[in-house]
């Protein structure tokens, strides 16, 4: 038994084309429909027959779903879900995948009352953005974070789960609090630390843009990767995670300053026990499965 | 003509066994001798087969060189060379392959008064260590900065520039200051950032280590990668580059400090801007080939 038969997609960038496409991969008889608030983006998603539908409107798109998922940046969500309130059949079950949890819930609780919402978070996504930039195996392995609130209905969690399960991903639920708090740490701070210092990098005087990008080989280039990711996505994710993301900020400057005074003054033991316990983060996240073994990430030599 | 016909490898770690291994398929006829501080390492090269002859001693495998190459932890430099001092003939030329240079050019001075020495930094490693982590690849279509004295002699530093393109990498020479100055930015300050943030992480009180580990695939594990690099070798390169990673570190705190207070004020426009400016930094590195266009560092998904 599949957990749905019809599913909308609203928004078909890296994430929305990928659910797209596993769905065809992995349940081919689910009808599936689409809305991308882009002209082009909806002609990309025709040309590469995403979608069974896809809708001009966004209502169009959801009026016969079983489940309808909202994959746009988190500061639309608000009005994305307004947008199709009239449209939405009954029984629907209305998800999302944003990367922070909280201000979502209180958008959907906003613009949905009455309306079964399970929130969901798959850890995954690549650099690249719009509908040629998905796959179907994108969420094969990773981990999809669901934080339904307290009174949600456990048939409608489960079907949620058991929906990303079809799709590769192994599920978690927690709390939108603790979620956000998590990813905050595990996602955002990485993002925000990797787009400041490849801004900082371009605005030395001393040092010209060509240079950085010549001798990127000495550790640079592997922020530049995340540093590529959607700027409309992360603007939101920060401003919609600030309390969390402020937090960590706070705790990472505490401890580059400690790491700075320990240069300034010769304290080789305190850095190379640092340098030491990080390896075997390192070591967790492969066992784990979350990150490849190959070392260098796999980058060709030559 | 070869550069050099009898080359002497000190410390047999990533970066000298990896260039005893292209020495070895792209000069085949050059004698290679070799030595590593480690007993056990010196088991490995042994085993591996990588140098015509290991040596207990750093002075016996230097006595015969033309070109003495030191591949040990910056730090070490001095004392690795005034342990070779008596032992160097007449004529050879003695380089290095450290990360930072300034330093590394006064304890050369120091410890071989009259020696030919050409410094010399390949941009290119992994994070993994010792002889069996090293290829013969590394080098190909990377960096390699020279950073000769004013009045070195021309011959000898087109000699080491030779080598280094026998190697498959592209020269570029400039003054050990500046060099300093653009490593700081391009690897150290990337280093030590990445060894923050991975600290960081492990030190919350709210947040699991196990929840870190399982959710890292939504940035942290890039970073992780940087920072199971070898401890030795960086708490050496951020002593020896004190001054230059001091002055990018506070670029980079007063950088963070503008991202953090655009958060905390919602100027979702100033992030924006910046993100987009980030995006065209990584289209640089990749169109010059300093990385892999492969999306995601061409992870396997499933």
């Amino acid at each position: 038994m599949l957990p749905f038969s019809r599913v909308a997609i609203i928004g078909l960038g890296l994430i929305g084309s990928s659910i797209a496409r596993a769905v065809r991969a992995e349940m081919p008889t689910v009808r599936l429909t689409g809305h991308d608030a882009s002209a082009e983006a909806r002609e990309q998603v025709r040309a590469l027959g995403l979608v069974d539908d896809c809708t001009d409107h966004a209502g169009a798109a959801v009026i016969d779903a079983d489940l309808v998922i909202l994959c746009v940046p988190v500061g639309a969500i608000g009005a994305v879900a307004a947008e199709i309130a009239d449209d939405l059949p009954a029984g629907v079950i209305v998800s999302d995948v944003g990367s922070s949890k909280a201000g979502v819930a209180t958008a959907f609780a906003e613009a949905l009352p009455g309306v079964t919402v399970v929130p969901a978070h798959p850890v995954a996504g690549t650099e690249r953005s719009g509908p040629d930039a998905g796959f179907a195996t994108l969420f094969k392995g990773r981990w999809c974070i669901l934080t339904p609130a307290a009174d949600a209905d456990p048939m409608a969690v489960e079907r949620v789960g058991e929906f990303w399960r079809r799709l590769g991903a192994e599920i978690d639920t927690m709390d939108a609090q603790h979620h956000d708090l998590v990813l905050a740490v595990t996602s955002h701070l990485p993002h925000l630390i990797a787009y400041t210092i490849v801004g900082t990098a371009s605005d030395l005087e001393a040092v010209t843009q060509s240079e950085v990008i010549k001798y990127s080989a000495g550790g640079f280039r592997d922020f530049t990767r995340i540093a590529a990711s959607d700027p409309t996505m992360w603007r939101d994710v920060f401003l919609a995670n600030k309390d969390a993301v402020l937090a960590m900020l706070q705790r990472f400057s505490e401890d580059l300053s400690a790491l700075q005074r320990a240069i300034r003054w010769d304290k080789g033991d305190e850095l190379f026990d640092l340098f030491t316990r990080t390896r075997a983060i390192r070591r967790s996240i492969v066992e784990q499965g979350q990150d490849d073994a190959r070392e260098d990430f796999g980058r060709s030599h030559g």
